[in-house]
């Protein structure tokens, strides 16, 4: 939650003039976005994100980002396009960094979703695999089940038992399960993987975007069922499962792309997967970044909870249908 | 330069029902800001900002700046409103803070001023000075003159050492002297106190707006007229003084408001106060400011730079024309 870089009126300015898209009027810092410093732009002709990619980014995944979302775009997704200039180059270097123009769209990320809501994500979600289905850009999943242990022993034993005891016991014993369990017949897909509210704009009760694609990758194509249903059908602390909201998202996504009985059949594995690795990077993230930095560290036991209740058989069953 | 305080989509939607401005389309927090968080809001009627005061402004200032920017904008200064509810309301509580909706002005902070733009700025101080002969709140200056050997001594002669050798005999001289020489038979009005190029929005080489005025306070008229020179007409690390920028501004304010020469012989001693009075409360901020800390700490250097270039009478005359 920070701007990374900072960048002149004047510079903003100038990047401008590059592109078809009017004059500047206005020019903000935006506080989101981990990853990339955000600025929300006014011009005479609209509103626009200038996105500059931090360290954590890298350079050589963007062409696949352009081409994703201009792909989704194509396809009548609601995602946000990035802007060519006069030349057709979506791509610039501005106060040192890899810096692209973007697409603004309105809508807000809610926090305490209704059913409506998860329906339409659920929906939006369907669509994007469906439309994806011809996209034939790939990009490896850096954060997918082979890599977890390595994540694992990079927290350590000691620091994962300082956030709660046992918890470094309970780690090793899942990945041993998901490791055996995992269900590599699935078929791949280019996953959103991070489908959480943050990423979602909504107005009203209708999806208006789905934003933040930088985790997007080749993955098992339903274990982005299994991310957005563990993000949006809890409360934020993990204490409390919304069954309303998870079965109007199982029941959106089902309705556009469907949902056949082997990947409901692994859907427990890949529920406790999702919960795992955002554990796991939860974990390592509070870890490292010091209690009085001006970040927000995410609770990672919050997804400890989660991964509680998607291993009770009954419960999946409750969302699948299918008796584990 | 952080958003303190979270506010999520449904209560910011749910405070702006108060309002007759619109229903919430998009809803961002701004880097912008040390003393509040800020955030940008659309609604299909326009722009707005919703600021939330936090523990660095004391919410009995409120009134004052709610009058002050009330009386402004009817003698037709570019200030932002604070905009009232239904109920006539500008006041509200939000998550726990002091909030209001203000407007939203166009309008980009430039960084490298040109000569209009600096001729613009000392104009549009002049106006401000002129429209608030008229305006009887009151505010006491917590950082005047009478402030300043305390903040020197609760940032210690050591730390100040720290920062440069021989900084603080530096900072103790000049208090013995601006004490001393200090001009307190100049008219005293409202000041801005804080007209740096970041609280000033420009459309080009127009100023569309002044911002930020948690500083103002009562104080000598002149005051703001130093602090606004020293703030424009130097490079940022205050190794350049830049005579077009600082005789554009001197005399936009001079055409409009006037300076007479009972001013411009005080001015001297009032553009090295302006001087000291940054460079303190930058040493102070520097000091209590982790290295490592996610905010930008501003060198206090860049002032002390400047107080040299003020203590030069030949410097000063060019500026004001008058022998010292």
């Amino acid at each position: 939650m920070a701007v990374y870089t900072l960048v002149g009126a004047e510079d903003a300015a100038a990047f401008l003039e590059k592109y078809e898209v009017g004059s500047l009027r206005s020019f903000k810092g935006i506080a989101e976005g981990v990853e990339n410093s955000n600025y929300l732009l006014e011009t005479d002709k609209g509103h626009f994100f200038l996105t500059l990619y931090e360290s954590r980014v890298d350079p050589d995944d963007l062409p696949f980002f352009h081409d994703l979302l201009g792909h989704l775009k194509s396809a009548e997704c609601k995602v946000p396009a990035f802007i060519a200039d006069r030349e057709g180059n979506w791509l610039q270097q501005l106060c040192g960094r890899p810096a692209c123009l973007i697409e603004f769209l309105s809508g807000v990320s809610v926090s305490q979703p209704n059913p409506q809501q998860a329906r339409a994500v659920g929906q939006a979600l369907g669509e994007f695999h469906l439309a994806v289905a011809a996209f034939d850009g790939q990009r490896p999943n850096s954060l997918g089940v082979s890599q977890w242990r390595a994540l694992a022993d990079k927290c350590g034993r000691s620091a994962l038992e300082g956030i709660q005891t046992e918890l470094a016991d309970r780690v090793y014993k899942e990945l041993d399960l998901l490791e055996k369990n995992w269900p590599d017949h699935l078929p791949l897909s280019v996953i959103h993987g991070d489908l959480f509210p943050d990423n979602v704009l909504m107005l009203g009760d209708k999806l208006s975007g789905l934003i933040d694609f930088y985790f997007a990758c080749s993955e098992i194509r339903a274990f982005d069922i299994a991310v957005t249903h563990a993000a949006w059908s809890f409360s934020s602390d993990g204490t409390r499962y919304l069954p309303q909201i998870g079965t109007a998202l199982f029941g959106g996504y089902d309705a556009i792309h469907g949902i056949d009985d082997e990947t409901k059949d692994a859907l427990p594995w890949l529920f406790r997967g999702a919960c795992l690795r955002f554990l796991l990077t939860r974990c390592y993230d509070w870890i490292n970044t010091p209690a009085d930095a001006m970040v927000t560290r995410k609770d990672p036991l919050a997804f400890l909870l989660r991964l509680d209740f998607y291993s009770d058989p009954a419960n999946v069953e409750l969302i699948t249908g299918r008796k584990a």
